[in-house]
C-alpha cells in the first residue's frame, strides 16, 4: 500500500485496504477515523485515489468484496499483500468464496525489487546512520554491561542519528555470538570475547541493517582474539568480500550466495554457515530478492540487498559481517561505509 | 504464541509456528537459525514443548500440515492467530485444502481477556511509565517545535522511563487535534492551541497507551483556551469520568461505551465522537474486549482496557482523554495516575 499509494497506514485491527480491481477503479478503504490521514496520502491528495471510509461496526470486508465485484465479475483471483493479517484475510475469503486467493508479491516484487534514485538515496541515508551507530558503540564502554543495556543504547542512537524508529538491536556476546538471531539478554559482557552487533531501523520508510563483529579486550592485551577466532574471522571477511565483489547485473542471487558459501566451505567451515547469504531490503527489512541457494533470479541494476555470511560454533563463538549493497550498472555499490574488519576494542 | 508458550519470536518472513493439535502433541516449528532462542523459550526450556526446526529452503508449511495430520485425521478445522500473515496462511491453506480455517481469537480471547496478577503488574508498570512521560512533555518546551520533533522526544522518553520500545507517539496540534489518529507532522506548534498527546510502548511484553490533551499558551495569558474549547473539554472530562465509574463486573462493554456517548450526545456533540470508547490491552496494544456499541460482553474482574472518548470538530480542534483501567472485583482500578484535567501550559 505504501509503495503503490504512498499511504503509510497505521497497522490496526481495523481494515485499511488499497483495492485495485484489474482495469480499475481504485479505492482506498479506510476506517472512518482514518479518513483524514487517508485523504492526505500522496495518491489520494493528488486526486488519483478515492477514499472510501467505512463506519465503526460496519462490515469492511463486504465493502471491499462489493467494490471488487462491481469492477470485475466473476472475481476469479484476488492477490493480497504478504503481510495481510489472517484477521482480515479470512473474513475477506468468507465474502469471496469462489475466488482464488494468492500473494501479490510475485507481481509487486518485480517493480519493488529495483529501486529508483529516491529509494537508493533513502537507503543510503539509513545505511550511513547505522554506520555511525556502529562506530559509536565500538568506541564506548561494553565490558561489564548487559547485552540488553547495550541494545537499549543502540536503539537510542539509531533514532538520534536520524532513524524514525529503531527496529532491532542484536547484541550477541561470548557464546551468544554463535546464535544468529539471538537478540539481547541480561548476560554481562566480559573482557576477552566477541560481540556480534546486528542493528537496524527505518528512515523515511526505508530500512537499515548492518552487522559488525567486535572483540572486547577490557584494555588487557592478553585478552585479544585467539588464533582460532582470528582464523574464523579472516575466512568470513574474505568470503563476504568475495560475495560483494561478485555483485553485478546478470549474476544470479544463488551465485552470490555460492560465492560466500564456497569460500567458507573450502576452509572446512561449511556446516558453520547455516543461513542464507542475504535478503533484499527497502520498505521492508526483509524482501525480495533473497540471496539464497535455489534463487536463479539474475541481479538487475537497482536491486538492493544484504550480504551477510556468518560462521557459528554453537556454545563457543561466532561472527557475521553484513553490508547493504546495491547492484549498479557496472558492479556493486556499497551503501555501508563502516570498516568491515574485526573491531578489537577495549570495550 | 507468546501467551501460550512464552516465546516472543522475532517476526520474520520465515515461519515460526506453535502447533497445537487437539489432544496434542505440541510442537514449536522454527527456522533452523531460530532453534537456539526457540529452545530457550519458557515452555521449551521447561520441557513441555518440543522444538522442530526446519531447514533453509525446506517447506515449513508441509511440515506443519504433516504434524497436524499425524495427530488429527481428518483435519476439519484449523484456528490461526489473528495476526498470522497471508504469506504463511495461504501456503498452509494450500497444504490443507479440505480444512476450514478460522481465527483462534474466539478461543484465546476468553483466557487472554482476564489478566492475572503478573500481567496486571506489568500493565501498571507500563502505565506509570507513560504517565511520567506525559508529565515531562507537559513541563517542557512545545511552542515553535514541530509535532514530529516532540514525537521523537516522546519516543526517547518512553524508553528512558522503562519501556522496551516506543510503539507510537501521536502529537496532534491545532486543527490536527481533531484527527484522532493523526500521528505527528512537520506542523510547527503555535501558542494558543490544543495538543492531543496519545502515546504508548511495550514494557515486559505489555502495552501502555495514554492520551492527554494540552493547551499551550506560550506564556501569554491572552492565549488560553477559549470558552468553546473549555466547554468541549468539560463535556469530555465528565463523559470519560462517568465511563470509568461505570466499570464493574457484569456491566457490558457497550454499556461503558454508551455511558460516555450519552453524556456527549446530551450536550449536542454526539456527531463529534465518532469512534468507539476503548479497546482491550495486554500483550497487544489493541485486543479484546472492545468497548463499543454492540458488544454485549459483560466485564469480568481482570479485564483491562482503555476508556478514551474524544470530541472532534474537523479543521478546528479536538480533545481526547484516555486511561487504561482494569475491572476489579468491586469496580474500576485505575492504572494511569496522571491528571486528567486540561494541561494548560506555557509550552
Amino acid at each position: 500500500m505504501r509503495y503503490l499509494s504512498g499511504y503509510g497506514a497505521m497497522p490496526l485491527e481495523r481494515l485499511t485496504m488499497l483495492v485495485i480491481p484489474a482495469g480499475g477503479p481504485l479505492s482506498l478503504v479506510v476506517p472512518r477515523l482514518e479518513a483524514a490521514p487517508g485523504s492526505r496520502s500522496p495518491a489520494a491528495a493528488a486526486g488519483f485515489l478515492p477514499v472510501v471510509p467505512w463506519d465503526e461496526g460496519g462490515d469492511a470486508y463486504r465493502l471491499v468484496a462489493d467494490l471488487v465485484r462491481a469492477a470485475v465479475a466473476p472475481v476469479e483471483r484476488v492477490a493480497v499483500s504478504d503481510d495481510l493479517d489472517a484477521r482480515h484475510l479470512l473474513p475477506l475469503q468468507g465474502h469471496l468464496r469462489d475466488t482464488r486467493f494468492e500473494l501479490a508479491s510475485p507481481i509487486l516484487r518485480e517493480i519493488r525489487m529495483t529501486k529508483d534514485a529516491d529509494e537508493l538515496a533513502l537507503l543510503t541515508l539509513a545505511a550511513r546512520a547505522a554506520d555511525r551507530v556502529v562506530a559509536q558503540i565500538a568506541a564506548g564502554r561494553l565490558v561489564g554491561r548487559t547485552e540488553a543495556d547495550v541494545a537499549a543504547e543502540v536503539r537510542e542512537r539509531l533514532v538520534a542519528e536520524g532513524h524514525d524508529e529503531a527496529t532491532f538491536a542484536i547484541v550477541g556476546s561470548g557464546p551468544n555470538s554463535a546464535s544468529p538471531h539471538h537478540e539481547a539478554s541480561d548476560r554481562v559482557i566480559q573482557a576477552g570475547e566477541p560481540i556480534v552487533l546486528d542493528i537496524g531501523g527505518m528512515l523515511g520508510g526505508y530500512a537499515s541493517d548492518i552487522t559488525r563483529t567486535l572483540w572486547v579486550t577490557g584494555g588487557d592485551a592478553a585478552k585479544g582474539p585467539d588464533e582460532r577466532f582470528r582464523h574464523l574471522f579472516a575466512v568470513l571477511h574474505a568470503a563476504q568480500e568475495a560475495a560483494r565483489a561478485a555483485v553485478r547485473p546478470g549474476v544470479t542471487c544463488e551465485e552470490v550466495d555460492a560465492t560466500a558459501r564456497s569460500r567458507i566451505a573450502a576452509e572446512g567451515m561449511g556446516e558453520a554457515f547455516f543461513h542464507r547469504t542475504g535478503h533484499g531490503i527497502g520498505l521492508e527489512g526483509h524482501e525480495d530478492p533473497y540471496i539464497i541457494a535455489g534463487n536463479a533470479e539474475p541481479l538487475r541494476p537497482g536491486m538492493t540487498f544484504s550480504v551477510e555470511p556468518g560462521i557459528y560454533f554453537p556454545g563457543v563463538h561466532g561472527a557475521r559481517i553484513e553490508d547493504i549493497v546495491a547492484c549498479g550498472p557496472d558492479g556493486v555499490i556499497e551503501l555501508n561505509e563502516a570498516s568491515r574488519e574485526l573491531y578489537v576494542v577495549n570495550g
